[in-house]
């Protein structure tokens, strides 16, 4: 670690953080919208700031205050973190902490670069990125890419405990932000390409003892299942719901990683999230629905054990992973104040549940283009209820290895990957970065070896139609299940939204524009371009009195992975990286943080 | 290379470039304040804008406009050219060309990336820094690292033709910008600290034909110095002025590079430009005046010819290269118009000559703590007439060899290194972007090796006194010899400067600054900071009717090679790098442009 010297005004604030140093703080803490305090803005995941300093009337008046580069290059995914006027960057592989006193000239207060093996570095999947850090008990936590998690002293950035989650020799690595929630932090593993058997972990807090984890797939005794009490759409899941939906062993390298966002309704005591893609990407080889991957999850926060799994894409064709964030809002349907979860999926249907019991209430395309089913079937009479209604031409199992299923849409990275929405409360809206791909996508045959690609399909990907828009920002009303507005962008939308008070929306674009439209008509009302593409997800805090929106550009990730690996042919990477025809021509990699204000 | 799809909107533009594709069409591109198509901005260095849309009184409106990020970390020098609504940017090792529309959202419309040796990387003295890029004859032109000179077409990046200028295996690199004038591009040789040779040459802007090479010494054929033709402060060198001061052979490993920024006066069809510090460090190695290291140069343009040379620092002692630009600015001394010479050196004193035939008028400390001299001889009857009037005690060479002399002032990076300083011919003075650091001193003996460093002595460098101020902006008199204000800064002010017709200066600073100062008082009127600590050069250009200053950020350099290198304690570098403590609290590596202009 590099610890840099410490100013003497941190000495002042190091006060309040003893003062907030208690991991059930972060539910007062989550409320303050001058804070960015979870890397999902609150637990419920609705990225929603009810600051109100920048208006749809002022906005064109926002410009750059300040900007800070990361030193490092590669796909910079997720959003700094504010906590009393200090901010907390994280940046891709090596994983650099800094520390920055809002109050003094964003200096550096402390810095900490991990020691990693840089062999972790070819077993991750799509870029070398990290979506951000979380915050707790006066600790600072980081997840590695070696799925090293870190916990460290806020006010000094001195390691306080750390432990190994996971073992990067076997494919197994850490991409997403650790989520603190109470007093556990959950930290989840990625790797779905590498056969890895997903799981979540919660560790205490305050020493970094493993409290539980819960595995995607397996017996029941692994997945905290229990076959009278955890319910699917209603019914009691029965025993060894898991590998009764497998052939053998093969659910041992099953995949259903779980690298999204989390969330928590403290109501509920619950914690919310998505497992991924069933390993391998060639469906014969994995006949059987493949359960848990691909699910929803509802989870007791201090045991694990699961009330309620819902599965949206059995037995997956097509990479549909179900990592993608659970948006816990609460809305008004059909005259009653419903505790609804709204999930936006890599298969391009958006789902709403009651989040109290798994029941599902909507599942509509949120892509005009998605064409693998014709619905999920809401008939609850019906044998096939909740699933979706695949068309044949697209699937890939009946299709059969080595044949190449063209014209699919989505694509494998889905009308959305992790690139979190948001929620507004005033318009009831949900606010979506879209990804407008398809793909042509051929399976074939592999065998497992640790830590080896385990991945089983080549990919093609393109636009819906030739020289179209690959990307559309949405607005999304999801008691309807229906499009309010879109806007098209050139390129998929691969930056995180945040709303606010203030009438607005922001979003990064990857040719590197920070925009803010209008909530009720999308209208865009600003855009600055920044040094990089963004993938990152925008956030807006208060210092000082006055509002920030702040958000990391560094092109890469899935979406720039060609840039990032510096490939310039489409297929050269995992999946293919030539959709995104003439992003080159915009933007080059390098890592910086841009913060704008109101231009006084 | 890299080369991306070319924009229709590129096949209109380049109209233009044919119009403009000869290269003494520059006398004119470099008169016209929309374009900034020298390096230094003009023929003369003045590096001065009529531009007067941004003033003292709106500059407080600035804001960042746009920005790129260049996809490379390490110490990014120089400053892009703009030419007829394309901007072309320069990177730091692996050298990369960026060619941007300005009237398309500064979309990319070619990359040009040479292949190189990276064994060239551990050569370069002070970080893998790059100076820019010149234009003539419809040609980019880059030095590239392993001083591979290559012309590029300006409308497709294509390689137009390529010469080798030196040789990367004996130490000598590229690291200065070249400079077309007339009909020629003139590059210089970097490597003072391998032993290396220095000499101009001169190719033709058509072909890359050699024109000609003049060295800093040895016999007159290779200086091409004319015995009796050739003055020094009036009077004729006379025959091997160059060995003559040297013992032995050494001149042959003597040094004397020609890394800086180089000026042209087209009445009198001459050239100007610096050469560097002897070989060794270490004094006791090389006895005598060592000519013509540490010297202002002013050759004919079409043959070389030396018209006259002076040397600033004869015997260097602590490594005042003479490299700094040569600002040809046309004064008023006496009531009558000079056509002046002004040069702020490395070694702390500024130099005010009469171009037309190096006649000395001012020589003035610009630092008040440099006291490795008294002052610099003007007495024109003294025998030591024109030279350095040295303080035993600061003398490396009485106090030996393995003694550190301690305390002197200006350390060896100099009161000013290649950090361009500007003339503003409306108030009539310099504006000079200075450091105020000292130093102790140790030569020792060292034997050459060709492509291994030879440097002969350590150092350590600081603050002139505890915890005080490493950098000084200046508004310089150089009629009287004066500082008219000065300004404060925490560290060196290692960027270049621009002024406008707009009544200000800009500069930036290490933390990462870029900042606007009236030009009468020094009072800073706007500053933002870039992501990244800035040692490029601010300037400024019209497009589409609107001003812009636009500044490369990219902590490095000799000022930042600490961070750069990864160096974490002071005498790891070449030179020490300790002297700009807390540097690290403010700043990250990263390589970005920022572009500002008024906000609407």
């Amino acid at each position: 670690m590099h610890k840099l010297l410490l100013s003497t005004s941190f000495a002042v604030l190091a006060l309040g953080f003893s003062g907030a140093a208690r991991a059930d703080d972060l539910l007062t803490l989550q409320k303050d919208a001058k804070q960015w305090a979870l890397p999902t803005g609150d637990y419920a995941n609705l990225r929603y700031s009810s600051l109100k300093q920048i208006t749809t009337e002022n906005v064109s008046k926002l410009a750059p205050a300040w900007s800070f580069s990361t030193g490092v290059l590669r796909g910079h995914e997720g959003a700094p973190l504010v906590i009393n006027g200090v901010m907390y960057l994280h940046t891709p592989f090596p994983n650099v902490v800094y520390a920055l006193d809002l109050n003094h000239e964003s200096k550096i207060l402390w810095k900490y670069e991990p020691k990693q093996d840089p062999s972790v570095v070819p077993v991750m999947c799509c870029d070398t990125v990290n979506r951000g850090l979380a915050y707790g008990d006066g600790k600072i936590f980081l997840a590695q890419a070696d799925t090293t998690l870190v916990a460290l002293d806020a006010k000094t950035g001195a390691v306080a405990w750390s432990v190994k989650n996971g073992d990067p020799s076997k494919g197994q690595t850490s991409t997403a932000a650790p989520h603190v929630f109470k007093d556990k932090v959950f930290v989840g593993i990625a790797g779905g390409e590498f056969g890895v058997r997903g799981h979540i972990t919660a560790y205490n807090v305050k020493d970094g003892k493993l409290a539980w984890r819960g595995y995607s797939m397996g017996p029941d005794s692994d997945t905290l299942i229990d076959p009278e009490h955890t319910t699917a759409l209603g019914k009691p899941v029965g025993k060894d719901s898991s590998i009764s939906t497998w052939q053998g062993d093969q659910w041992q390298i099953g995949g259903g990683t779980t690298w999204g966002w989390y969330s928590y309704d403290p109501e509920l005591n619950q914690i919310f999230y998505g497992s991924g893609n069933p390993s391998t990407w060639n469906p014969k080889q994995r006949p059987g629905d493949n359960k848990w991957s691909m699910s929803i999850w509802s989870r007791d926060l201090d045991t694990g054990k699961v009330k309620w799994v819902y599965q949206m894409t059995p037995h997956d064709e097509w990479d549909y992973d179900g990592i993608n964030e659970m948006i816990l809002a609460d809305q008004d349907i059909g005259g009653k104040k419903v505790k609804t979860l709204v999930h936006f999926d890599r298969n391009g249907f958006a789902y709403t549940l009651d989040r109290t019991n798994g029941e599902l209430l909507v599942a509509e395309k949120y892509d005009p283009a998605v064409n693998w089913a014709t619905k999920v079937d809401m008939d609850k009479s019906s044998k096939t209820y909740g699933r979706p209604l695949v068309v044949d031409k697209y699937s890939t199992e009946k299709n059969g290895e080595d044949t190449n299923t063209k014209g699919v849409c989505p694509a494998a990275l889905g009308s959305k990957d992790e690139q979190p929405a948001s929620f507004n409360p005033d318009t009831g809206l949900f606010y979506v970065p879209t990804n407008h791909v398809c793909m042509d996508y051929e399976p074939f045959r592999v065998s497992y070896t640790a830590g080896q690609p385990y991945v089983g399909a080549t990919l093609e990907m393109y636009p819906p139609a030739p020289d179209t828009n690959t990307g559309n920002f949405i607005a999304w009303d999801a008691r309807a299940g229906k499009i309010v507005w879109s806007n098209k962008e050139p390129f998929s939308v691969w930056s995180g939204t945040v709303t606010t008070a203030g009438g607005l929306a922001f979003y990064g674009t990857l040719e590197g524009y920070l925009k803010a439209v209008d909530l009720k008509t999308g209208k865009e009302l600003y855009k600055y371009k920044t040094p990089s593409g963004i993938i990152g997800n925008v956030m807006t805090y208060e210092n000082g009195g006055k509002q920030y929106v702040a958000v990391l550009s560094g092109i890469g990730g899935w979406a720039g992975i060609g840039l990032a690996a510096g490939l310039s042919k489409s297929n050269e990477g995992l999946g293919a990286v030539g959709n995104y025809k003439g992003l080159a021509e915009y933007t080059a990699l390098g890592g910086s943080l841009t913060v704008f204000g109101l231009k006084d």
